[in-house]
């Protein structure tokens, strides 16, 4: 019945916009707007006592005054209002409504955050409630978008496997941008503000349930209820990765989150033990957790933690090398019989070692033949793979040849490719291929580390 | 005399390029192509004696035919011709010789490498050396391009104040490739290779006299000779921030540089040492060093530690001050007054703290008012100013008002700026106003912290 219940934020019969208006810039615009224009597939009922019709749509005075039925709710009147249209929610069998209005616990309001909890108390067990003070939902899958930021500000990303939580508004929605123009997709996006009902918890059981997220990422602040989350974390985290960004690790940052969105951050230590524990995948900053997320979503599970560089640039390969050791993950020694076959096939001045340096004149076939020889070498469990497509030899079809060599890849190999636009260009092809790039052999390393750590362990 | 022969290599009077070729994707062609077609305003003499003209130029047999004064000479020959091609030089009396073509010690080959050697002897005093096994020069002061990447694979950065010397080739040109695409710009690139005459210590010498530098940039695998290396860094660094990245600083990365460049790359606690007595700007990625160049071409010079972050997104103020006091930072605590100033400006539910919170409804007046109230307060030393676009009330007028608000700031001051499309255009906008950018706050404060460490003391 709960799972039920929270599958109306995503899958709903038909959706109530209350504080829906044709006002220009307005928040219920833009919320009617992105519902109507968006992928959603059933109905939008706006709710407004002033207006008849609101772009196009027939509005409603009360929820209560809809004729159908009505799963979903997303609340956006000013504060003192909502208390009474949840209510309302309630009365006409609402089973899931976001409350994006701010101007609750999180100002310091005590008396309608109290009017607000008594009324959803009133229909514990028939309705949940994400927010208040939150920027909504986006469902890539069902066409849900209930984010109150017009799309030409809020880029949407395309359908993904990754689904990510935040507790913090304003750095979802930002996240989120980036993410739709990086092109790397989303599955579900839930910014879940005050967490008065539904909290990271419920969110991160959702999400494990859910056959669609194949990684599921959370931005923290403090966390409701820590033994609920820990216990839920830990059983999802056995299924599917659980990465994880905890904002406000120090104490003027536990401050800041505090004044923020009224969470306890807590101490840093006691959040690491329980990431650990969990095995949850912690995450310092933003870019490193969609970093992690791609490798999981398109890499096989690593066998151990022993990584085999291939480069044609040394430079790199050296900065390679210092990252992997620094992360704790350990220089990969290839079988003699795999360096007689690539020497044999490399001109003498390539260095087959670990970095394998197939030096600046390498050419698809080179990287081909050693990229197979590695992949096939048992002593190599992951494989980072250096292309400099500044090097006139690396013509176009070296991304066909390596993503034809990648294609039945049985260990996670990543792609580290810096360089200007022609490089950029090849590096997005490979991206589109479902293989992972990186711009910095550190960020590319770490990513590697995360594997490691989530598959085989620290 | 000395400073004479190192201004040939950058300011020369006609430049014969050893080794020209009509051949596509020949480095002789590439190398002609790109002098005949930048900015080069002296003459380029290609010289082969298999062809009488190349890409329209007369070509000569050898550099002593060339009937005019030549004062560099770039060599693009078979390792084998080398030595004799470089006497030649000597006895044509051309001062700087760049000698891209490898073969020599990075491949153990000693025999050629010593009648190089004996030939650079032979003109001591009267000719310098970069190479081999080297990218080039490219200065975009003078015009000077001697790269072998063709303009298509490797973008050339505008004219700009950092200049960055690497002694890995395919690093360099993947970073000055990246640098192009990012419109950073650059001042002087030089991959030195070998460095069997001219070294680090000598181009870090000449960049720290170059008044067009401002900022010098060296990535590092090994030192030639320690000792003069760390008394003209220091030198340097006295007048100017010199950020050098350090590769090899594990066994295992040490190993990698020495099978790449021969060079010993020595323990990393040496050369934290010796870079933190000289005032040595470090940083770990390639990508961190430009974030401090870019500071360091920008900012003022900040009087203490004291960062005051101000921020329309909440989750990103806790993120940021986490990484203020993970780097050693400190929080700035505005005067009461200040505080006073601010509140009277703006809505009830803004925190003015630190991080002073406007929240998401801050427009580019409430914006301008509290950038103005820190940046005159006393207590604080540098400001991250944490600007998310996503929200309507942030109209295009921010950036010019942020600019106004910034234009004479005494203080040094980074935007931070995530997102999408949208606001990406605003971060470029900034950015050519000449206020560094960041889009995530980690590598915000990292740079502030660069700032700190280079004018205050660690």
């Amino acid at each position: 019945m709960r799972r039920g219940l929270m599958n109306c934020f995503f899958r709903p019969h038909g959706i109530a916009v209350i504080g829906a208006s044709p006002q220009m810039r307005s928040i219920g615009r833009a919320i009617t707007e992105n519902l109507r224009n968006g992928k959603y597939p059933g109905s939008v009922y706006p709710v407004n006592p002033n207006h008849k019709r609101v772009l196009g749509l027939r509005c409603y005075a009360s929820v209560k005054k809809i004729p159908y039925r009505v799963d979903a709710a997303v609340v956006a009147v000013p504060a003192k209002f909502v208390p009474g249209v949840v209510g309302e929610c309630g009365e006409k069998g609402v089973k899931a409504v976001t409350i994006i209005s701010a101007g609750f616990g999180e100002i310091g309001e005590k008396k309608l955050t109290g009017e607000l909890r008594r009324v959803m108390g009133e229909y514990a067990g028939k309705m949940r409630v994400i927010g208040p003070n939150c920027l909504g939902i986006l469902d890539t899958v069902s066409g849900v978008d209930v984010l109150f930021l017009p799309r030409s500000r809020l880029g949407r990303p395309g359908r993904g496997v990754v689904s990510f939580i935040s507790q913090s508004g304003a750095l979802g929605s930002a996240i989120l941008d980036w993410d739709a123009m990086k092109g790397y997709g989303i599955n579900k996006f839930i910014s879940y503000g005050n967490a008065m009902d539904v909290d990271e918890a419920d969110l991160v059981e959702y999400l494990g349930d859910d056959r669609s997220t194949k990684v599921v990422m959370a931005y923290l602040e403090g966390v409701r209820d820590g033994r609920k989350f820990f216990r839920i974390a830990k059983k999802v985290a056995g299924r599917k990765p659980v990465i994880a960004i905890k904002g406000g690790v120090t104490e003027g940052g536990a401050r800041a989150a505090h004044s923020h969105t009224g969470s306890l951050a807590g101490a840093a230590e006691v959040y690491n033990a329980v990431f650990t524990q969990a095995n949850i995948v912690r995450a310092v900053t933003m870019e490193s957790a969609f970093d992690f997320a791609r490798v999981f979503a398109t890499e096989p599970r690593p066998k151990g933690k022993r990584v085999q560089v291939i480069t044609d640039g040394g430079g790199y390969g050296v900065l390679a090398t210092d990252a992997i050791l620094q992360n704790g993950l350990e220089l990969a020694k290839i079988k003699a019989k795999t360096k007689a076959l690539i020497e044999k096939n490399s001109p003498e001045y390539a260095v087959v070692a670990n970095p394998i340096d197939l030096t600046g004149d390498a050419d698809k076939d080179r990287f081909e033949m050693a990229i197979r020889a590695v992949l096939a070498d048992s002593n190599v469990d992951l494989v980072l793979l250096i292309l400099l497509f500044q090097v006139p030899t690396l013509e176009k079809g070296v991304v066909e040849s390596v993503y034809r060599t990648l294609k039945e890849r049985k260990k996670p190999v990543v792609v580290m490719s810096a360089g200007g636009v022609y490089s950029e260009r090849q590096r997005r092809r490979l991206e589109k291929r479902g293989i992972s790039t990186f711009v910095s052999p550190f960020d590319a390393v770490r990513s590697l580390k995360a594997l490691v750590d989530y598959y085989v362990g620290k």
